[in-house]
């Protein structure tokens, strides 16, 4: 994904403090995103709970793309990317390479939009996904599951289809899709003093980042596995560490870091906490267990993020963003 | 339990279709129980999947009471039951026998109202239950898992504290508490053509006779799993036919219906569906996995029976209660 060049045409934007490399969407471009991918989208609830904000001392505001159409808020990102893409290219339809969530979400775009889907998985993809994205009329391809095989097989698909392809995060117009979540949730909540996100490519953080800071005070903070640390050593570092072996329970947050994502967080994200395998499991359960929602292991790790370090939001309003909640029930840590 | 008396009192009741041996509430008392009660409670959501309404062909909303306080309907009842009761005799607390849910809901009423509650539960119990009503503070007394051990502990704890007797469901204040539930759903959705709950000890589905009948012109359909039907089978023959021996995952509705309950059942109840426990399974597990809710097994009996016979209600407005959320995750069906 080639970086773009940044005009110097913006009137309202945050572009004093951003990396001349990336070209970020205006406040505007946001607000267009919201009305584009309207109808492709949910309007998810906010949850809160009275027992947790009693035993962190602070109020946390849950948004829930867990209640988002295929499950989880990538069909923003992909809906966004694929409303904006040119009607002539996609008469050979859309492709790209995912593991899960995003397969579901271009899918299920592209059934709405009449578009073909060509979507590759790596074999280790959960058969939940897997069959959900069939379900939505994809054409699934297999491939070996490191991500060579998956960019080589996605390129012979393109070449074979003649099909357009779409990137999971690395990608500015999903990310901006992704922003309207954060968007949202300022929209009911615009005290809000920090959002908490996952981390896997960096989609989802950067579009919270571009939307805290385009329609908030709030502070922006990103949440990762200590087994799929990438972001957080990369932040420390100031250039992207490729995640080489991921360990977690969290399969959304096993990808590495992408590059567009990675600029917008270097210059707007407030900073990183990683959590353990058992921190992640047990937040989950709690949500399970008190929330009665179900939420899939990567949108717990903010949650576990937030109850080890709830001392340093004292009296504060919290949003954590739930990313999604397809998770396959025959096998549960728990 | 002693059945009441009717008056010929009532100006705006359903009295002319009940039997004589039970005073119902009128419409006015229900609306006052929902004022009573409005503080103990949460406003519970009404959640809808156009993938289901397409798959069954009818259109269907689900009240979320796994959402309420203590993730239960019960909360209705038992707090309303709690409020109206004399508080003189309230000094030295209250007592009941629950496996469950009303055991919590008991313990956090009481909570709420700094009142002691005593609650005697079988060894039997989910553990998730019994810690949740030790977690409201109450006193729990364990009895073996037969309903007279239940009701002679009961009467021993009433002898020795002076605390007052709560009956789960055999009460019509508990009744007219957990009518509030359809209320709502009615508030929210006047042209229901057709409410689905299940039926345990007959509470819920009683309190939701009453208020479709002051509220709607819905017909309201019991559920019940194949291994616990004994309402069911009391239906049929109009008398109260004991559930001696029940199988069922469904562990909220093992109880035998309740006579106050039965006898509003009997003149307002449209129909009983019953479901084997692969149907309550197989429901169960689509409402977690599309609908990301975690729904306990009892609250599935209504979704199976409506898959079972959609066919009946084609182009129809269901309403499902959805009675409760509190599973134990370590022992799951599936």
């Amino acid at each position: 994904m080639e970086l773009l060049q940044a005009t110097m045409s913006y009137s309202e934007t945050i572009q004093e403090n951003i990396t001349h490399k990336v070209k970020l969407p205006k406040k505007e471009d946001l607000k267009k995103a919201q009305l584009r991918i309207n109808k492709f989208i949910n309007r998810t609830p906010v949850l809160t709970s009275s027992t947790l904000d009693k035993k962190l001392k602070c109020k946390v505001f849950f948004k829930c793309e867990n209640f988002q159409k295929m499950g989880a808020f990538k069909m923003r990102g992909a809906s966004n990317s694929l409303l904006k893409m040119n009607k002539n290219d996609l008469k050979k339809g859309v492709a790209t390479h995912s593991s899960g969530n995003f397969a579901q979400a271009v899918a299920l775009s592209s059934k709405m939009s009449g578009i073909s889907a060509h979507i590759v998985m790596p074999t280790n993809a959960p058969t939940v996904k897997k069959n959900s994205t069939i379900g939505y009329s994809a054409n699934v391809i297999d491939c070996p599951p490191t991500l060579k095989d998956r960019e080589e097989t996605l390129q012979k698909v393109i070449d074979q289809t003649g099909a357009s392809a779409m990137h999971p995060y690395n990608d500015m117009d999903v990310i901006e899709g992704n922003s309207t979540a954060t968007m949202e949730l300022l929209e009911d909540y615009p005290d809000l003093d920090a959002i908490f996100a996952p981390i896997g490519g960096g989609g989802l953080i950067s579009g919270a980042c571009l939307a805290a800071k385009y329609f908030s005070n709030a502070k922006v903070y990103g949440t990762e596995p200590e087994g799929a640390d990438d972001a957080y050593r990369s932040f420390q570092k100031g250039e992207i560490i490729p995640m080489l072996n991921p360990q977690t329970i969290a399969d959304g947050l096993r990808t590495s870091l992408g590059e567009i994502g990675f600029e917008i967080m270097k210059t707007h994200l407030d900073s990183i906490f990683t959590v353990s395998e058992s921190e992640i499991i047990s937040a989950m359960k709690w949500m399970w267990q008190k929330m009665k929602i179900i939420i899939e292991p990567s949108s717990a790790v903010p949650l576990a993020a937030l109850i080890k370090n709830h001392e340093l939001f004292k009296d504060q309003q919290v949003g954590i963003i739930i990313s999604g909640g397809n998770v396959d029930l025959d096998n549960l840590p728990f």
